[in-house]
């Protein structure tokens, strides 16, 4: 089987044995965003055509099955299984093989409020959890509650494109020096941020003593990212549904920060699980479902 | 006297009689961003020069009194008054007459937080105020505690800026359109924010459902912008001290924003004044306090 997760700006694929062990990974240029004249096809292509004769199942997770993607696969709406997830799983003809495009998740709370994930689910079922939190940091964090197998609900935080926002194009960015390279994290600002968020759900305020930090010299303007970073990250804990651990699926660093601050938090036993990974072996995972379905 | 307002990007004098009635008024397009060479005086002249043969009191309020100002006005800090205010206004030869430059204010919360306002406090003190609560509005919205004519604690909220930034430069704003001219603001889009930030205080999540609220087509592209305000807005007035009535000073379209939003809150009887007459009452009140501390 081949998995592929192709996302606004990437494209990766994995080929797996009959096991699910990943025997082959590529990462090419093309995310959705890049592709010209719809030529899906001919970008599948380029990166996978010598991994197989047209005989092997290509499962395709992520923004290729949006709107703007090679063919729409509908949200399915929470709560659901991997089961009705590689039910909802739309064929498609990829020139080189049987192909599948798996769909998003969709989820509306008590209050009516939508939620949307596309791709996360994908990192999400390779996570293996049955039961527990799980959180996929990133642009859009997405918080994910999962019981006996059923992903029941979730919710997404938009922090990681505030903060971009704010140091890219706010007056908080004026007063920011880039770190110097190498030195890793600031943790002491970081920290301070996480535990001013944690009790204080003032966001926006908090948002403003980035700036006074800086102008009273509390923080120096290298430490001030830092502490937004906490300051963001913290609020976003302090509105999630918490136990004692969080299953953190992402790449390195950001993950260390959510442990850290979730460990600010009280949760202590937190598992960290590698995106990468996660993606391929949810890809299997929903894979191998939909073929065990055409067999069935 | 005179009184002047000198922001960041605005210039505007009054002229008082000895009752403090306004005789004249006068609107400039020099801030103080746009001065070169420190030319403060030049700027002042051009605005004012007609109005006074060198004898006149000048009072200047604003970002004037800042770091890039013509002379900085180091803060005060609350609680304060108007007459520890009008006692650190500093000194300065105009070139046409004797000025003053009013100082900001400063506070530091329990937990250490720190804030600063300079420009709202002589708006502040034109609303003449005892006791309450009062909302300054805007790119960084002050709400003020006053009690026995002391001015006890503020606290900054980056709404405007926020709100102008998701819209310009985020993902959210790419769903949006421009609401038709003269159409007024979608009093509907806008109460179902404020309503959901009132009770729910992960911000950063409900800020993901501007997108959400788009893409399954329960608000229009049109109304997405009132609905990301009423968010914001109802964000800010879940995180303050209220009474039954708030004191609101500001432009009208945004004041009544805000005394829409706070009626939904349950402050009902909210007082609104303009910001400018306020601008112009504030500096004349600082002034002559000044003078009397001086004939004393």
């Amino acid at each position: 089987m081949i998995g592929i997760d192709w996302g606004t700006t990437n494209l990766r694929g994995w080929a797996f044995d009959d096991s699910g062990a990943v025997i082959a990974a590529r990462t090419g240029g093309q995310g959705i965003s890049a592709i010209a004249h719809g030529d899906f096809a001919g970008a599948l292509h380029a990166l996978i055509q010598d991994w197989t004769d047209g005989s092997v199942p290509i499962v395709l997770g992520g923004m290729i099955g949006s709107r703007q993607g090679w063919r729409e696969a509908p949200y399915i709406a929470c709560p659901t299984t991997l089961a009705a997830l590689a039910a909802g799983a739309m064929p498609i003809d990829t020139g080189i093989g049987s192909g599948w495009i798996v769909p998003g998740l969709s989820y509306i709370d008590a209050a009516g409020v939508a939620d949307v994930m596309r791709g996360e689910e994908v990192q999400l079922l390779g996570a293996e959890m049955s039961d527990g939190i799980a959180v996929l940091p990133g642009t859009h964090s997405k918080w994910v509650t999962i019981a006996e197998d059923n992903i029941l609900a979730f919710r997404t935080f938009m922090t990681g494109e505030l903060f971009a926002l704010l140091q890219t194009h706010s007056l908080l960015g004026r007063l920011m020096a880039t770190p110097v390279p190498g030195t890793g994290p600031d943790w002491a600002a970081f920290d301070k941020g996480v535990r001013r968020a944690l009790v204080d759900p003032s966001l926006t305020a908090l948002l403003f003593s980035v700036r006074t930090e800086g102008l009273f010299a509390h923080l120096t303007p290298e430490a001030l990212p830092d502490y937004l970073s906490g300051l963001l990250i913290g609020a976003e804990l302090a509105g999630v549904p918490k136990k004692d651990a969080v299953t953190i699926v992402g790449a390195g660093p950001l993950a260390t920060r959510y442990d850290r601050a979730l460990t600010l938090a009280g949760c202590t036993g937190n598992r960290i699980i590698a995106g990468d990974d996660a993606a391929a072996r949810g890809l299997w995972r929903i894979g191998a479902t939909i073929l065990e379905g055409i067999a069935a």
